[in-house]
């Protein structure tokens, strides 16, 4: 076998090096990170891509209500070029019981309906929300799947958004692991923070932490308390997903039922 | 024949009522409003997903740069998966003469290659893109043709997105004809009108005017100006397309022609 000249070394070192830069971003939770604000963003376009839409198609149908979003967009998809022959049987397969309803005031709509043009225009933004929706969907699955790996513990003590935001708020796993408890109860409540530190209003109680389901069925008084019991056994999952990798969350989702009951 | 009864009287006269409603929605003004707002916000969407799909593919491929929004988009979806495994050939087929650069930097990454799981969500972002961009395409076509229609003496005279712009900022093209030729200057420019006359800031000079191509290569101080002949004959213009519907706009393109040489 041939020595290794200079050259081949400084190639060999080299990639050497460039290997333990790719390792360093080789864990899974940058994509978490990406995901879960893509996500986010899917949402806000969903909003404005539906908000636009209905201006438009209540040009044509100012009387149409169809309770969802997508049950919007689907209607303008479907019936949107001329709701007037829109047949029963097509509309209950699409919205079931409310089929006869909407017939009704399709009878006795006062808009016109579109022309070529500007259905063919209007469907696709149609088209677009459904599109953005189905994105949402594959995101949320992703993130289901992929924070059930990378931070089990967490996401065993609250829904997997809330635990991926935690995780694009610090910026690392480590760096999540790292923060006192007191840091995790105020993540995403920077602003507040910020405005009670420099303007002297009342301090946050929690950030992200609103959104857990249990808060919404909390008093007012004891949510506040309720985001500390919280903060507090998420720096220990966090920290058992980051360094010991050992499931203890059952253990800690226990210890949060004893301290919520107990009051 | 019969009678008409009380009855069929009210339904006729009420279904009479009911149509003269909908005539007033009759006209594509509408639509052309609708059609440039959410051309306007897909284009904003297309660059929060460009942000992303960026931010997040460059964990994997940092030294990629491929020239635009839509090859990058391209590239996520075609070679993502396995850059590595990128043949010249296919390269060459998607982006021509760039492929050897790319090539080459694919070569000497530091990035890891995404899971099939990361490379299932992150696609799905590269496709979005893609598919935000055939929306504006389309969108841009269907608003090309019918501020054609709708509006054809101001088309001649600026670019129809602007054309198109102009008038939902108006409201309508009745409103829009109604305008005095200093009020269409200034169309798109309220903010800055709102800071002159609360706190004194240089009045603007132009609003939705400044994206005419001529403008860029005018002198700063002759802006103003520029703007001010285009305001004026714009605004006999959509008089024109509102009200005789007559076609007058080669003469006013040839004055402001001549206007703008003499300076």
């Amino acid at each position: 076998m041939k020595r290794e000249t200079p050259e081949e070394r400084r190639r060999r070192l080299f990639q050497a090096a460039k290997e333990s830069v790719s390792k360093a971003y080789a864990g899974e939770e940058h994509s978490v990170m990406q995901a879960i604000n893509a996500y986010n963003e899917f949402e806000k376009m969903r909003g404005i891509i539906y908000e636009r839409l209905e201006e438009w198609y209540s040009m044509y149908f100012p009387e149409l209500s169809v309770g969802s979003q997508a049950a919007y967009a689907k209607f303008v998809l479907r019936f949107g070029a001329n709701k007037k022959a829109a047949e029963i049987s097509d509309l209950r397969e699409v919205f079931g019981g409310s089929a006869e309803g909407i017939k009704r005031r399709i009878d006795s709509s006062i808009g016109r309906e579109p022309t070529k043009e500007e259905y063919g225009a209007m469907s696709r933004l149609a088209e677009s929300m459904l599109y953005v929706i189905s994105m949402e969907e594959d995101l949320n699955s992703y993130l289901k799947e992929s924070t059930k790996r990378l931070m089990p513990n967490m996401v065993y003590l609250i829904d997997y958004k809330i635990a991926a935001e935690m995780l694009s708020k610090a910026g690392s796993l480590t760096k999540l692991a790292m923060m006192p408890a007191s840091t995790i109860q105020l993540l995403g409540a920077e602003k507040a923070l910020f405005r009670h530190i420099k303007f002297g209003s009342k301090p946050p109680k929690y950030g992200l932490l609103y959104k857990i389901n249990q808060m919404s069925s909390t008093r007012r008084d004891e949510r506040g308390k309720l985001a500390r019991i919280y903060a507090t056994k998420l720096s220990i999952a966090s920290k058992a997903d980051a360094f010991s990798k050992r499931f203890i969350a059952d253990k800690l989702k226990a210890e949060i039922d004893k301290a919520t009951r107990r009051r």
